[in-house]
């Protein structure tokens, strides 16, 4: 209600000044912030149908081929389903216990890549360590037939400011840990929440592999093992999983068009993942983003003239498995066989940090208190969106290789305050979305869009911001 | 400190009023609720050092051994462990899955009580059904090799009042959905949450077993299966089970006095339970009780002189698997033995509900408007308790024998606002207590029980109630 009175309000006070685009932005923004949308239809099927959707799974592939028909239903052009082949990797039978003082069950998952544990399982006493940092400091062979614990806990952040920094124990502790001899990693779980539904999540490979068994404890479960040893205890576990690899596993990525009315040949590019963790549903990572650029776009692509650009629908695959600086597969399998179309590629966006509401437009250095921009905030100002403090740097991890290419990315940054309350776990189902800013996420990208679509601004630094 | 305030106003207000008895009792509410309690420490050992503690279990006499020498240390005399023998159930390895129209696992838990799978596993078709009565109305042998559900939710409630109502589906479902024919019984959990953590929970044995594997699904789960339903899919499922039976399995019960020291043969007995549900460490349930009453007892044991009676502490086992209107087998193991002593028995209350504040106090009828009663609210309005509007009935599980025995019962009634998210479940664990307001119990109990004890007012029907 707010909202509209501040459009209605926009809509009375500043008509001299909108240009053509502008009007009709505002006219997207509105239809879609009161509900005119497929979005929620869109992540409530996608997720009830397949639920969780791994990388290289029959669930995966089954649900690119729905997307791309439901692209097809909904108007897009040009859409194919296009395979490529990664690691697997699949989760067993998976348990974590406490042996000593007395035996109890502990809530906890293998971290992504994770291998099964030798033998059956494994037991050691639980070394503990504070941060990361902590654990580095820990001597070469000290750890030996030991169990390392990271129990770093992350802050509640209205955009998700510690998953940066806390993440790193994930990415890093299980080499860290098998370096100075472990032979099995525990961590506190990268989230917010105090629930027994431990946050998974990719590990790094190092040298092609994880090392060592390595397990996320569920908060709580962190917690126990903290008080225990506060109450002076040694703290002996069981380690056991039958995770597996399966390489040449297929994967692919969905592509579909709203063809550019002017200059069809240069593109707008919006990206979202169809892979989810194999724990939940995938319904705010990933399934979210999927609906919402899907939504906004079908919403453009309605209009009666479509805008100058084309917009491009790309729903990666494998996004959850791809290794930050060693392959970038989701991404690269997208760019590289499109490197000469590069310079066509006039921008990327991604949308994969839930449904909550977006708060703040980030746009490339070069581009702030831009006209592009100034124009940008007003049509995004009615949403309470504000600029961000923060670059957009590499757009997220499906861009991410377009934006190393030379592609302009923003990134319209979402409330993260209870992302990371569900983020990699068993709870990350259909109800965690809200509908309201579900719709409010569709109104923003829909606006934006036109925006960049319908315009002829070059996003990239040599170019000149209009 | 707006509860300290009520009590400064208190003791300016009423002091000529107030007898010897009642002024003890509102200094002991004031140290209580200011948190000079042991009842944190209490449930935190507990919890962290046992994990939880099924009926039978070696964590449950661990636990009960460990809490007969905590009352000891707190001063309580005639502290003993006293054994019994019940039939166990264990949980074993268990899975329930979604098969078609795409598979897809889901978040379930057997029902305490429930058999394994025959074979393995069993598969079927889910036919779903809205309450208990509409089961109740399908024609003998409808459900032939169907997996029946039960999608009943419960409401959010004050004071847990959809308990009972929903709770029959878990009681009577299995073997109703049985006689018409299913080989398997699902229900939505008897929970007020949205995470994926089924409840579990005793269902009745009817002529001693249970006759069909019975499942509880997480509240996202069973939203899920009606939303496949909604879409016109048929769901077919896979259940799993290797659930146990162990006859004669030793769990125990703990008592513990602090003798009166006027009339020590008459006793006020304050129950809660020791065992836990296997899937949590049982905190809420019933961790919390435990500590409420033995923190409420040490305080009362700790003043210059005893009350009058004697107050003891029951930590009774095995109450999560007690049978409601065949065995009371917690609560009798406690009364049968002591029939003779029944007239002496001149209260009992249970603390079984949690640890979130006390809000009501529930009399017997013929106490409503008696001048303990009133005495009673002026010592535990500061605390913001009022009267019930629902007698006590028959106080709680382990102590319901002693009142179908004539011994009196009050309850101390909880806000459940909360409570039902965790009950039953895996995430019943002690970051869910509130230290706040779990000293706001102690205080209340603290209070009213050594009003209780120290008077010499007959509860009974046919005594005066001074």
């Amino acid at each position: 209600m707010r909202a509209l009175l501040a459009l209605a309000a926009l809509a009375i006070s500043t008509p001299a000044l909108a240009a053509d685009g502008e009007t009709t932005a505002t006219q997207l923004v509105r239809r879609a912030n009161t509900g005119a949308t497929v979005a929620w239809d869109m992540v409530s099927e996608l997720t009830t149908r397949f639920g969780p959707r791994p990388a290289g799974s029959a669930s995966e592939r089954a649900a690119a081929r729905w997307a791309a028909a439901k692209l097809k239903e909904y108007g897009f052009r040009n859409v194919a389903v296009h395979d490529f082949a990664i690691t697997g990797w699949t989760r067993g039978q998976e348990s974590v216990a406490i042996l000593l003082p007395h035996p109890q069950p502990l809530a906890a998952t293998a971290l992504g890549g994770s291998p099964a544990t030798p033998g059956g399982a494994i037991e050691g006493e639980v070394v503990s360590f504070a941060s990361l940092e902590a654990l580095k400091l820990a001597a070469p062979g000290s750890l030996a037939g030991k169990i390392a614990l990271v129990d770093l806990a992350m802050p509640r952040g209205g955009t998700g400011f510690g998953y940066g920094y806390v993440g790193r124990v994930r990415a890093f502790g299980p080499s860290e840990a098998a370096t100075r001899g472990a032979i099995g990693f525990l961590m506190r779980s990268v989230g917010t929440d105090s629930h027994r539904l431990p946050h998974t999540g990719s590990t790094r490979y190092i040298d092609g592999k994880v090392p060592i068994p390595s397990f996320a404890l569920s908060v709580p479960d962190a917690d126990q093992i903290a008080r225990l040893e506060a109450l002076g205890e040694r703290v002996r576990v069981r380690l056991s999983s039958t995770a597996s690899y399966q390489p040449g596993a297929i994967t692919s990525y969905v592509t579909g068009d709203i063809p550019g009315s002017g200059a069809a040949d240069e593109i707008v590019l919006l990206g979202a993942h169809l892979d989810s963790w194999d724990l939940g549903t995938g319904a705010i990572d990933d399934g979210a983003g999927v609906a919402i650029i899907t939504a906004a776009a079908k919403l453009i692509g309605e209009q009666k003239r479509h805008p100058r650009r084309t917009i491009r629908i790309v729903f990666y695959g494998a996004e959850e498995v791809t290794q930050p600086d060693s392959a970038d597969v989701s991404g690269r399998a997208y760019r590289d066989p499109r490197m000469a179309a590069m310079a066509k590629h006039v921008l990327a966006m991604e949308s994969d940090e839930g449904a909550d509401p977006i708060v703040a437009l980030a746009v490339p250095d070069h581009l702030k208190g831009s006209a592009f921009e100034a124009a940008a905030l007003r049509i995004l100002g009615p949403l309470a969106i504000v600029p961000a403090r923060e670059p957009p740097g590499r757009g997220g991890v499906d861009i991410a290789p377009l934006v190393d290419a030379g592609v302009p990315a923003f990134v319209l940054q979402q409330s993260a305050s209870r992302y990371f309350d569900y983020h990699h776990t068993a709870d990350d189902t259909l109800d965690k979305i809200d509908r309201t800013s579900l719709d409010q996420n569709v109104a923003a990208w829909a606006g934006l869009i036109w925006l960049a679509a319908d315009g002829d601004t070059d996003f990239r630094p040599r170019g000149t911001a209009k």
